[in-house]
């Protein structure tokens, strides 16, 4: 259980910290320029694909992913890089290509792809080329309980047919987004965790309707392709778009979030250290009523606070890494349910003292801490609410299980 | 104390209750659709014009009103009708002219205002026929420090020359707000509190620029009026638009301020009241891993504590209107501190629940719960950051005053 | 619903204000040192029989009655004077006669008991002549659970026959606790709620041992009785001490605890009030740093903090008081179980911050906090958890039940 | 940062496991007899007496002296052994001798004590032949803040004359403790960090006088030689008495109470896994209306917390030990006041519901919670007010120092 950093990974974190600081916080405000100029368009920006180029010439790219066609790191090399792209979420995840659901997506297919699938998907994903967007969140019932999903995924000949409404497809708006992954049930009349299945869509499957583009909060999230309601109506597609094999479904998509989740902790570790930073600066510069914010009781003892939580957090999160890369995920189980309930809920803590550090400031377009919480607060409920991670990290306590 | 309603409350609140089941919740679809019909004005939008008309016609009508002019109730007698439009604050105290900052406007104007400035702008605010904002909050200031104010009002012949930057205008964007309330320094080297004094600028005077709409939490509450930037730049109105006299300008806002803090607790229990109706609903007929949501342990305990919260702060909330109706705002300073603190963040904390218990649909826009989130959110800022009122109410309580 | 004080809690309020600060404050070396004199033994001290004389004279006798026989107060009227017992929790109850479990003991005899058992029981209770205590708890079931319960009530001719181990019977300890009012199940067939009865044991009943005292965290709470586990071993009673009827131990020990609930909860809140004035106390008495206590942002903090609950939860108090004078103890079982609640932990709170600014001497003997805080720790599982209200309250909030 | 257990570590840990299942939890019961047998006594139990046997013969001594005359370990190495420990408060750090304050004492000694001094009392403590005592807390002062210190130790020939009053001097009821470690100003105009000094006091010298034992929540804490006040009346020592220089107290005081902090906190996780343990053990075997307590909602999230802060807290402590090991206890300030923090008042939390698990018996003296709920309390003040470290944490991150 050694968390030091081998020199590859310093060495890393240097780059991509020089990255950083020469090309994407100075890229933000050209990000709200092109934003602003084409407001209706849901497509990744010039900006983003500037910096892409100049990630790929710093070695800079796919770097969550662990095996061949990506940086080659272990998950406890990728977390300080993965901290370290937090500092701008808008644009230093899309930047490097470890963006979700996109990493997620990746992780699927090189998994349990056929040739022809990595082929025809995982290329593009892997060179950025295209995006993708993982359809599993349905509006009628309750999604954490996959034996809920409402999706049916029938074979009729050589073909799959999939209806079902699904939503919170995050990147879907992206015209990019070529490819859908679905999950849906394929036999109702199997075990439990046997029924599902997941199938490759294309955009352009005839039957396929973007509905809708959803908000978080009032953030559409265009600036990473949105979150969209889709419809599929006998939507077909050939039966060799299946992924994996049928009834598979559930055990890939356990398989695919356990990475998701601690990949969305450490960059919420990153988030957590920006706005200390930010409010850093501001309660130096600041005072009301004769004092200097930095030197009120209040103020410092929730930067006490923060610093303890992300301390501490920040080693269970590298604790769970290690696990991962040496025991497996399945064995981290624990770790990462605990860091899935507790690391965004004290990132978002984190963020609303800093939003009351900047007063009216705090909710508004000029700093990023309320879309920061609003993408902190997301993260309590995705891949499932905290309370069901909780009931099962319980379950699994009283049991004696350690 | 006595806390009972009195008949005539009972009635209007019957009445009232009449409009929203009636008249107000049907037209909330109306709202949305006129909204997406003009999605780039932020002027009033037609249905609540006609929603108007309809509580004009039910003697629903500047209810928040103590004196002449208005419904002429109570503070005491007033509260549960605003809880009441806490259930549909998009529509509601609009509906009824009750609107913040208009209401807290009407308020100053009618206490402070000439003859000839009461008939320019009291008479048609409290018609509805224009709307207004206050303008307090600056960019580069901390403004609950009133004392630190930098916009500066300069008396040249027998005009008032405004120059400064102020934001969070809120219903500033709206082309109708013809009235800006704005307040800034007169004399520096009055003493600290007679330095401020408060001038009526019209929207169309020169040197008047809206700069920007601001959104929070990503919302641009263009519904009502948006959060505006404006910017004053030697802006020149006749001396006769001075609102009350020279060096006031800190204790009005003063007695502005209490007015405005428990009309938003009391709508901020009715939003509360509302999640709460929502969350049953959605308990009741949702279930995750084959138990109703309404049968699981941690959700009923999130809704006991909702109750209890609401129950305990609306006895404070009522305690500090009567307050108010009988020894005066001043006396019942305490108490609106304490509900300042105290209702919003309780308030934020259940929607938060709330939000909880609907998964990702919370977060979305298909239910109110993450606008109302946004709000109560806010709120903590509104008026000054809570922890300045906390400062002062524990500097009190431990001087012995009570 | 008005909470005014009328003008006879105002005179009674008046009188035991100057009785707490003319005798029993000073009192309370006294109690001290009987107390060191006689370590090992559990009876009234000589002291506080002096301040029942005293309290006799004054007219503030069995305060808490409703009914005949005692004060004659409502609930709302006693609410503010059991609110200032709180202020000395070692002597002032005792003193007026108003210490559980001997208050709520009265109340179930005079509801229930027979002329014959009043005249051998409740007279010399509300004389103070005898004390009593009541055997609920049982140290091998969930208690709260009243379907649970193991002691045996079983008829044989003329005689009950009892046989169960009863633990935390509050008072027990001390000598002069001659009676013990026995819950057990008499008929383990019958309906669950309708299993259980209530017998009158006298201390001295052949089968009855008082096997040992416990302790509260490290107090064993000699001044008001100790807290003893009692073995009922055969112990046989005549047939007339049933009290009330047979099967009716359940109604009759809910009807016993709501009012018992409240109780507690005001003087609870005396309590805070208490350990708030010390705190301002000892911050304006000392420094840190350079840095008075009471001038440090994390104090003022607590302080408001601790004025917002208790203004807030005394209000709910008096609410549940007139609700239950008005409509009754059923139809207040809501707010019963909310203040049941939500004070005690606010109180608990409350006093853990009054230590904190106690330093090591809250900890301590000196002061009264950590006894205090160990007594409000203990509230929040007095008459069952609180998660079995809580749940109970969620429920009930979830089905619409209001 | 490699926090894998080494080689020595594991055998350690499984020696010390062994002996708690062999010998310390098995004692618990005796104990408590002879606790029973001498109610009055304050000397160390014989069965303590018999475990150290025992441990000197397991190489279970001296477990936490880093240096030569212990068993050599370093923090880390030490961590997973103090937590061990923590399983049984009562006896198994008196048992290794690595019992507070001696533990501490004995790091001061070994760092700044004369031949001479070392001879006479180090010797003999590590040797567990006498018991020490630290005296540092004053009851008139916030001694948090050591400027403030009242005691004076003044030169008189080849004398030091001591005159103040202490109290919370832990351990020192005991007769056994024969050396008193006393901290007080001998130079009241140095600079405010070199005005005081330390001196070495024998029990037995004239003028000390022990004025009387106090209480933590009711407990005297006899088990570990209690917490007294005493007197110093002109106490008069050999000059050579003086420990390292003279000014040099304060920064003696700090070296000394790094080392403890962080012994607390290992040992406090082990207090939270025994809790935790105990939870289970209940949960598993009671219920309530009819659903196991381990299949309740509310109490699964309780030990998913409890867990979720066990893991990230231990990691914490870990990386604070391994800092302490390889660039010193200065450089650790921040981790230690980290853990300092967070350790005791998580596991407080832990304790909190677990005693609501056990219900009444929670409070009681048949399990261990009440008492380590008092012990876990206490800590929050120990070596100063969580308060005052958290200001100094937060003042240094918002200095930007990390």
């Amino acid at each position: 259980m050694d968390f030091s950093y081998d020199d590859r990974t310093l060495a890393m974190k240097n780059s991509l910290q020089s990255f950083l600081d020469d090309d994407i916080f100075p890229a933000e405000h050209i990000l709200d320029e092109q934003l602003a100029a084409t407001p209706d368009e849901w497509g990744t920006r010039p900006i983003v694909r500037d910096l892409q180029t100049t990630a790929r010439e710093r070695g800079l790219w796919n770097l969550f992913l662990t095996g061949e066609g990506g940086a080659g790191l272990t998950n406890l090399q990728y977390a300080p890089l993965a901290e370290l792209t937090g500092w701008s979420m808008r644009l230093a995840p899309a930047a490097t290509n470890c963006m979700a659901p996109d990493s997620g997506n990746i992780d699927l297919l090189q998994a349990y792809a056929t040739e022809e699938q990595k082929w025809r998907w995982l290329a593009p994903l892997l060179d950025a080329s295209i995006r993708s967007s993982f359809c599993m969140t349905e509006p009628d019932v309750a999604s954490s309980d996959a034996t809920q999903i409402a999706t049916r995924i029938r074979r009729e000949g050589d073909e799959y047919v999939i209806s079902g409404r699904k939503w919170w497809a995050t990147g879907a708006m992206n015209p990019e987004a070529e490819l859908f992954i679905v999950m849906g049930k394929s036999d109702v009349d199997a075990p439990r965790h046997r029924q599902q299945s997941m199938v490759l869509v294309g955009r352009d499957t005839p039957g396929v309707t973007i509905v809708r583009p959803l908000t978080v909060f009032g953030y559409d999230d265009r600036d990473h392709g949105g979150h969209a309601e889709i419809l599929f109506d006998d939507a077909r597609v050939p039966a060799s778009n299946l992924l994996g094999g049928e009834g598979e479904g559930f055990a890939m998509a356990q398989a695919r979030l356990g990475p998701g989740r601690i990949h969305h902790c450490m960059r919420a570790l990153g988030m957590a250290e920006h706005a200390l930073a930010l409010v850093r600066g501001r309660a130096l510069g600041r005072e009301t009523f004769g004092v200097r914010l930095a030197d009120q009781g209040v103020i410092r003892e929730w930067a006490a606070e923060a610093r303890i939580q992300i301390e501490s957090l920040r080693l269970l999160v590298l604790k769970t890494a290690w696990l991962m890369d040496t025991v497996g995920n399945r064995q981290a189980m624990t770790e990462i349910q605990a860091i899935k309930i507790a690391v965004p809920r004290a990132v978002q803590q984190i963020l609303d003292h800093a939003v009351q550090v900047f007063g009216a400031a705090g909710l508004g377009p000029d700093h990023p801490l309320a879309s920061l919480l609003a993408g902190a607060r997301a993260l309590r409920l995705a891949d499932g609410p905290d309370e069901v991670h909780l009931a099962a990290l319980g379950k699994a306590e009283l049991k004696g299980k350690k």
